[in-house]
């Protein structure tokens, strides 16, 4: 038996703890990508906004009386989680790195609809109203993704295609 | 420098590992489901279409004269990523496995994708056909599983909530 309260402010922990990976990843690949100028500046875009989501959350916590600095056994399972991606982005592969990118928009877009429902639920409408604006932005990130994708496959099959160039990354 | 249709040769069987992938994690979280009838019927269901996908995509390896058996790097390397995504479903906690999912339909989703572009691109309507038609299933779940996940939150907190009731699973 457990309160709700306690569960938010679990999730909302979890939520730091997944943005703070997500910096970690985007930087990496956007580091890697050579000859995909377009996705490499949507997700240096994307960094910064995980960055102030991290922090939007940081402030969730503390008006909350909660602390970033406990990590339970929770938050110690979605990071176990979100790491489970980090093989994913350090492919070589752009395609695959779509992918996994696609993927990884969508475990933060279910993390943040769980949030929505769970601070409504206990009354927080501040903190409803922080996780639905980091909700669309994620959105829109997956969004982009998803459009971007037909494109960057073509032109991954046509750069493997083309002796002299490159086309992985 | 490679050819179009050796990387959708490759994809193809990447994506069936993929889906035999998914068949043993579905299985294995709709085994764990107690308290929740609505979740664990509709991962049922995506069983058999899973199932169903997997035939239909040895069924395009064969027409075009690969082989399924030929695991190449890169199945190997989407083998690892979907094997990321254990970890995650084997949480013991329904609205984590239920995030977990939507990442992973959207995994499938983002390959699809790719899929019907690499299979356009090479002039290979059948195949398109094939993997168009298994991106409505993949897409038809994740919607499924957005429009449970408020409900789900919102039944395992009053669960928790309450003296005596079991939320996790």
């Amino acid at each position: 038996m457990a309160d709700a309260n306690d569960h938010l402010n679990d999730w909302l922990r979890d939520a730091h703890a997944m943005e703070e990976q997500a910096e970690t990843m985007l930087k990496a690949q956007a580091a890697r990508l050579e000859h995909y100028p377009k996705l490499k500046a949507r997700i240096e875009q994307h960094i910064g906004e995980t960055q102030a989501q991290a922090e939007a959350l940081s402030r969730c916590i503390d008006r909350r009386g909660a602390s970033t600095s406990v990590v339970k056994d929770a938050a110690g399972k979605v990071m176990a989680s979100a790491q489970g991606f980090v093989g994913m982005f350090a492919t070589d592969e752009v395609v695959k790195g779509g992918m996994a990118s696609y993927a990884f928009e969508h475990f933060e877009i279910a993390a943040y609809t769980a949030l929505v429902a769970a601070a409504r639920h206990v009354g927080d409408q501040e903190t409803a109203e922080v996780c639905e604006r980091i909700l669309r932005e994620e959105r829109s990130m997956a969004d982009w993704l998803a459009s971007n994708l037909d494109e960057v496959t073509v032109q991954y099959l046509q750069r493997s295609a083309t002796p002299g160039e490159t086309a992985k990354r």
